[in-house]
């Protein structure tokens, strides 16, 4: 199974990108996890879509290619990134080619304050549901405190946070399967 | 009074960009209203914080500066389009100095379809009171048929939606007084 | 197939409640759709747990046999009726005993107005991810306005609306199969 | 300044009617917070708009002759009670005689769990927003873990949610001033 990952933050450091990277050891047998790259899209724009520009493209190529798609997410203002939402609008676009159709869908996040991106989350889940792919309702993944996951190296430690991967995981692989 | 608007949209002919250029006829005497770019703006990244974009700041010393605030959104995948998004998430930042605090803001939105926006503007109001603003709930704007609101000159000509835009900016000019 | 289905409103002339009853002569063959009564439940009160009422019961056995679910919900201030959001806790109660899991769940809902619900289904749908169902994405059913969809005596007559109750329900018979 | 106040749970024990009792120690002089029972509402139903039932209109009577409101929710399925949201829609009725209109409102819940009923609020806020309220957006009262707040009568003894109330309490104040 081929899975396409998004980290909805850009910077460095991230600790949601962090998630992302330790999922492949966590992930079932068979199962290879790819992270897209969402630095270099331009912002939306429709008249921009007469030449479809070669990154949004190539991301829509990859989700297209998925069999199931992981989103971790910080929380912005009780909302997705704009960053995230934007790579979103470029992938369900031009109109009648949402990329994501169809697709299972495993969305995360992990936040430094308690909520754990829960609103964020939301948020995200209704725009996946109109986009009409398979969200994974159960578990959720509401991560944190994100200082106490991982070591100094960026490797997730915390047990427990990787015990409830794992069963997200299985849950979209069997969605998948 | 000072009022910022910004549009949701970057294409050229955005209907959401023509209701603003719409307002400063119906507004109340003594009601500026200017237009704020947006496309200009890069992707938030939080380690470019370091050396604060001007094209932010810009847009950040406007809010700031303004009494109040309106912003008209097109609905993209039944949320906020991420190009909006990236522009609050960079006006609410530096960590403390969310520019959007206290303001008065009115949000609007026109579409094509029925729905004028209205599970955009959902998202955007739950953001917007996150942000400490003054959320104006009543009359509510969802607008439309676009088609059938404008003339060939993109100028608004469909009499009820007027006369609600009227309303609305006489309770903006409330709150902000 | 058999589907229960519920309405999120109680009074006697519901737009909501017609819609539902439209719906078994637009069902695929072997599809078959039974009202269940939300009027009779107490409002929620985790101490009455202890002794669970018996319409609460029969709700929740009724949803757990079924092989899907349907709701058809009004808007009630931008949201779902109380009515249907205790229908729904208890049916999701007591702890662990969620009779929703796993099911395939299509929402709908008809107004007056020319939103058709979609404020209200979309935190319905929230809920169901939440709770673990299956959410239909698409189509969506934002159904309206009411007063021309139905003929004197209760029947759904307009034909657009039909073909697209139709193609949703094939979903939802898919999503099951 | 007369505040009325409205529990979402109807529990014995529960911790929001707790919370809730706490409150009149940390307001400001001069304010006084009347809890209103919300227990004997029937399940809301058009039809029984005609003979409006009595403990509905007192409800409305109350919020109607109140400064400001103060709710606070448990988070039952990912949102609101169907319990609260029964009052609500109680208050909101019958067409055009909405008794929020206007009102400050401030919105709390404390939960076992870590989100501190985040996403019930999140619908909550909604709602309030739609009903012409001035709803407080910050600070944001998301309290818990439930068991480590209140000593074995039921007072609230944790300093730093006792703190974060009077701030609240202090805006909701301003508002009303």
């Amino acid at each position: 199974m081929n899975i396409v990952a998004i980290s909805g933050s850009l910077r460095k450091d991230s600790f949601n990108t962090m998630l992302l990277r330790s999922l492949s050891e966590l992930a079932p047998a068979g199962v290879d996890i790819t992270i897209a790259d969402i630095s270099a899209l331009p912002l939306y724009d429709q008249d921009a879509e007469a030449a479809f520009p070669a990154a949004a493209q190539a991301l829509k190529d990859a989700i297209a290619a998925a069999d199931g798609v992981i989103i971790a997410t910080p929380e912005y203002n009780r909302s997705i990134p704009g960053v995230l939402k934007n790579a979103i609008d470029w992938v369900s676009r031009p109109y009648g080619q949402n990329s994501f159709a169809g697709k299972p869908v495993l969305t995360m996040g992990v936040s430094v304050g308690k909520l754990g991106t829960a609103l964020a989350q939301a948020h995200l889940k209704e725009i996946m549901v109109y986009l009409d792919t398979r969200v994974v309702g159960q578990p959720e993944l509401y991560l944190g405190p994100a200082h106490e996951l991982f070591d100094a190296s960026g490797n997730l430690t915390e047990e427990s946070t990787k015990d409830l991967l794992v069963k997200a995981l299985g849950v979209l692989a069997e969605r998948i399967a």
